[in-house]
């Protein structure tokens, strides 16, 4: 399935015990009752709290005879507004939506001036921003690196490296957007990245990713601005 | 000023007695906290429950002398999240945001599929639309006529007509739009014109207006959708 949620009242992609409101459960919950078993979820990417998804992929096994198209409509209409299944398709048992993925692509939008409209779903600068020096910036990300440093919560057991594809700074009617692409992602690693940049002179990325070091205290950006975009398999 | 607001969780535009959450109400009261005088504003158009603006414009007169930067910025740090100046300038006293305004113009998005994201702004019509067919029945809307018929709640000592200077749907990404401008609306009208024109064939509209009957009971589209969207003087 590819999944589209606005996060802003969610504390996240994965479900919590507690009565916490997640897209994870929330989802799980409504699939369960259409093919009348429980269903359990796999996805691409564990969105942070506040965090949208554009293109989040998730598979569940079932044993359900219920068409395809079926699913989805009953699914739709089962969920609240704010999440919906944009698409559905069979797959090979051998398809794992986690680790199948090959890149993952997030967006980060931000504005320079206040909209009432465009808030729910944008970081806000409240200044223009220099894309010349951002995209400078972006391109020290690129490659394989550790990101422990912008990776919050991480044990000291895991892997921190990613390898990122592709980086780059752009405007979108009256936004100002990052995009990234990478293999994988550390938790809350677009966010510091974001904000290290809004901060740093060119030099001072590749400087924090070779040392291990960060340059001052960084405050991730604020989850409304992003999305997990989409995912390649 | 130019005032921009998401119209969801509002009353529309107008102030109402008694503890109503109204966009005029939230506006005044930050402007009055600010220059420390009562404040009465004067819109171009009174937006309905629900309805946003892009491009409303409101004057109001004081005696403070606080500098029209200043006033921006902190009535925007008083006024919630879904409502904001845009821009702000001094008029001649003449100026009038209603009477002196020449064309109003309201944009309403349809969204063909579902979307989590979109559809905070947007009507969901679920099928894919006729462009071609909705651009004809578009046609016949435009020039002056009594538009009684497509207004809610009009006495009938009020005057219904308005000159409708012109009218497009199209597309935006994933969304349909419906563009229409005019020297004036009555109210639900533009929702009212979206629904008919979703529900009927060409030539239909032009009879509606010409005999002041409509061809069948009409529900107005969803308030989500729709968006005054910019004022000319």
């Amino acid at each position: 399935m590819i999944i589209e949620y606005d996060g802003t009242d969610y504390a996240g992609w994965q479900k919590q015990p507690g009565g916490v409101n997640t897209v994870q459960g929330v989802l799980e919950a409504a699939l369960s009752h259409i093919v009348q078993e429980p269903v359990l979820l796999t996805a691409a990417g564990r969105t942070d709290r506040g965090v949208h998804a554009r293109g989040q992929v998730a598979n569940f096994r079932t044993e359900s005879a219920i068409s395809l198209e079926r699913l989805m409509h009953a699914v739709n209409g089962l969920l609240p507004d704010t999440v919906c299944v944009r698409n559905i398709r069979e797959v090979p048992d051998t398809f794992h939506a986690r680790y199948s993925a090959l890149v993952r692509e997030y967006r980060y939008f931000i504005l320079e001036k206040r909209s009432a409209i465009d808030q729910r779903y944008a970081g806000y600068h409240g200044f223009p921003l220099d894309l010349e020096r951002l995209n400078l910036c972006a391109k020290e990300i690129v490659g394989r690196h550790d990101f422990a440093v912008y990776a919050k919560g991480c044990s000291s057991a895991e892997n921190t490296f990613c390898t990122v594809y592709g980086t780059a700074w752009g405007r979108h009617e009256d936004m100002v957007v990052f995009r990234i692409s990478a293999n994988r992602f550390l938790r809350t690693m677009v966010r510091f990245l974001v904000s290290a940049q809004l901060g740093a002179s060119p030099g001072e990325l590749e400087e924090t990713l070779r040392t291990g070091r960060l340059l001052k205290s960084l405050v991730p950006a604020d989850p409304a601005g992003l999305f997990l975009w989409q995912v390649v398999y």
